[in-house]
């Protein structure tokens, strides 16, 4: 059982990896799941996630984290994510309720106390994880993995940047120079799992409400996608995580260096990835850039399968 | 009765500052004492901070804060305050201890739970006063005035930036955009304010131990000040916070626009201060930038003298 | 016949590039060649340009140009082009000589003088042309177009900037801000056209003395790509240029957004691309994104197979 | 006899230091004036040239140069200088006319071809010098000195940068860095030369028709110098160069580092200038921080006294 605390900021996207994470086929021993502003305000995440908790039947701590970014303004993703950062379904108002303190307390109390290595999940912006590197470096010796979705060789944010980092680039960088392992899903392998009519049409035929909600998910977010970027369906940015961490070997990666743009005019929240061996530094990031799609959306609907007769 | 929290990395100045806050002709509400890694590490500023606080009797709580800054490299200046951070006068180990928690959560705590408003009294990088501000950005709201000394239109430890904002420019960079009032003792005040001979002669008529450490710190910071830049004597910047507190009158001060480089090359660290009114921005800062020198050493003797007979 | 002014840097590519426009098959009027400091110095550059005019009989001037950047420091890459920046094929040292004057009045005289517009093909860094928009920014009323080998949306040189803009991505800035219409060939579409073992061998069948020259440009090329970057062949980068001149059809372009990154850290020299149209600035460059390999191979058989029976 | 080109952009300090030049005290020889866009747009500046020559009876060529700085928008002060970049005093249309060519080369020609070193007397914007340095860097051998009128530990344009600097930042940082010994006359010390009224009583007591023109520029600039930045007088600051150039004595000078900030976010166009010698870089500019007021006053009315009786 591997030790996971999931922070995010749901998120259609995220729902699914938190989700996955919680599935009948996933060995993950969620510790917790910490919220961060980013595609919506932070206390929207927060509800997001209990309503998701709650679905799941997942009985974990939920504790809400950093309500902006390190340096710069806040910036949210309503037109991605619609109003309530998770628009399309409809889940009841949460019974359960939110664990006191802050998420970046949270990861540290838990990594410090915990016997076995810690491998951490973010799939929003990089805040709640910089901070508590900031505020208790000694951390660093028992995360033994930072598995991220972030970034990538193009952005989708900017030209240059993709959404996650450029709203927190300096906490990015925090994490990227912190010397832990990252394994890093940027849009490169992110665009590359779309949820195409075909998938939704797959994800249908399974008969459980878990599955029906991401239905309903993929549905809404597959809209927005090809409304503003021309996609023919909602890219499962996400997920990667989780999906990675159930069977690693979905995936391609590279060890490469990855540095983050803090200063450029055009570039600001790059994740600036030395593909050809370039740079002379040394690799510091697992990145991912392939996947193989059939066998990909063939454990998710065992994912999604798993959920059958209740859990 | 003000309420502050003195944030700091004794150092010479800083030590003499606290003795300001803490002597007989003060009327502060020390709330506590945070420490800060700056001048050298934190852990060496925070057994500087309770020598002190032992010297002085005072029984505040003292508490530990960040190791390192937010998103650069750590950067210290044993030449300038020795390899303790506060070489000179040798004072016993402590016997008191360290306030568990961390510095951040100090700060949080009171200025949430006070009653009545608090000042931030800063005299090393801001890193405790910017995680402060991100994690819990309601503390804005108890917060009346953060006093601190840094920056200037000049630098020391770059032509363009002074120490405390060039170790952490990025905290610097979220204190002056937080909306909290900043009355901010820079460069252009804190050199008009050095202990040559002729004042290290007054301060060495008065005879109490206090009065002896100061003289102690006085010579050991002057020596370093003349072999480095070259000054006939230390000037005692974050003494400057203090004794605003206790004397406003003491200083000029003009309300003008600051903002914090963050991106330049030869000027990281840069406060930028609209000295002429041309940028158009808001004023946000009350500027020190001038004292009148002989009441500040009068106010500075009565400070040493309301020692007398212990407290 | 369109007027054009190629110019470069030769360059094994820059090379290709002027047979291209100088071949059977082109109806390019050249006006001269300019010669800029690039992929070797400036005056290795025109040595090569001399040979290579020599080498076909074109009777046009050659006129030299900047030894250095607009402001940044010289970089050349003699590891990837060789001590002479041609190196492979041997040619005799020219008997025909440069042209007095600089490349940039060069290009103002015959822009400023032509009756017709006049296009710019520039192949190496972008200094020359820069300097000839500041000098006299009137030309730009009678350029038609610029058409460049330049930029992409990753890089060769560093992971986010191609050599020829990383160069001196000052004067690229100027290029892309001058309102003269830019038609870009970047990597994106220049790693489509690599000389493999087989374009090889289908060169290797043409008997001119021109193409056995193109043939062991080819070969010498090849092997550096091979070696430094792992590629099977290299790529003719700049001669996309006079190809698209020649028959344009053979690319699919993007009328998209370009800006040049002058400040960043880790990303300076990047052209950052709008490829989603995030941006909402105006699309300001024609980017040639995809080519069609056969019909420009099979082109470029023409051009070489032209000089049959000598010119 | 000294050789010097003037570069201006006349501008009513400019004015002065091109009669100081031409003043029956100077022993310069002036090899021509070339203009810049500056102040307000080249062409108003080479008429105002040619005025001041006519005015004058000065006859030298003067050649007009560059339009634009090298990479950054044009930027313009006519708030400072009036409609005409010389407002006040009103000088007939010029008969005499401007020479053929551009600045740039008009510079580099007369460095080339002259026996004698020349020296440089930039007080606009740097972009003809730099533009010169880039077009012919031999030119570098033959320049013995570059004395300028730009930056300071201060701006006035933005707090951190200074007009001529902030409006062609790249340039100046082309001859910083060029190797050519600079001697810098920035706010520090034209901030000192103040035409109060003093000073302007003391012009007027004098009777030709130069002083009238100069009591009128100096009542005009005056004016604006209230206005605008609450001064008591306009700084002559151009004056300074041609003022060093007849009797250096006048200013104390310091051989300091002075690097350019082409980066920054705030700071953009300062002249980082390493007073405390902090940084560690090699002293590249003789920086002038003093002038003795009553010499430079007492020299100045000689300048202008000897205009009486013509010339």
């Amino acid at each position: 059982m591997r030790n996971v605390i999931l922070d995010c900021d749901p998120g259609h996207d995220d729902a699914i990896s938190i989700i996955i994470a919680a599935s009948g086929v996933s060995d993950l021993n969620i510790l917790g799941i910490t919220t961060v502003a980013g595609n919506v305000e932070v206390e929207k995440n927060t509800i997001n996630t209990l309503k998701i908790c709650e679905l799941l039947g997942l009985d974990v701590p939920v504790v809400q984290g950093a309500r902006r970014p390190l340096v710069k303004e806040s910036e949210i993703a309503p037109e991605i994510h619609g109003e309530t950062g998770m628009d399309g379904p409809v889940l009841p108002e949460p019974q359960i309720g939110v664990t006191e303190g802050h998420a970046v307390d949270f990861i540290i109390e838990q990594v410090m106390s915990s016997g076995e290595p810690v491998t951490l999940v973010p799939t929003g912006p990089l805040t709640n994880i910089a901070m508590a590197l900031i505020k208790e470096p000694r951390i660093i010796e028992n995360i033994d993995e930072i598995v991220l979705m972030g970034g990538g060789t193009f952005g989708n944010w900017t030209p240059a940047a993709e959404f996650n980092i450029f709203v927190d680039a300096e906490a990015a960088r925090v994490v990227y120079e912190s010397s832990v392992p990252v394994t890093m899903f940027g849009l490169d392998v992110t665009h590359q799992v779309i949820a195409t009519d075909d998938i939704i049409e797959r994800v249908s035929k399974i008969d459980n409400k878990i599955a029906v909600f991401v239905k309903e998910l993929l549905i809404f977010f597959g809209e927005t996608y090809k409304n503003h970027f021309g996609f023919n369906g909602g890219p499962i940015h996400d997920a990667c995580t989780t999906m990675y961490l159930l069977k690693p070997e979905l995936f391609e990666t590279e060890y490469l260096n990855v540095t983050v743009e803090t200063k450029g005019e055009y570039s600001y929240g790059m994740t600036v990835i030395d593909t050809l061996s370039v740079t002379g530094r040394e690799p510091n990031t697992n990145v991912a850039l392939g996947v193989d799609q059939e066998a990909f959306w063939t454990l998710f609907e065992e994912v999604l399968k798993s959920f059958d007769g209740g859990r």
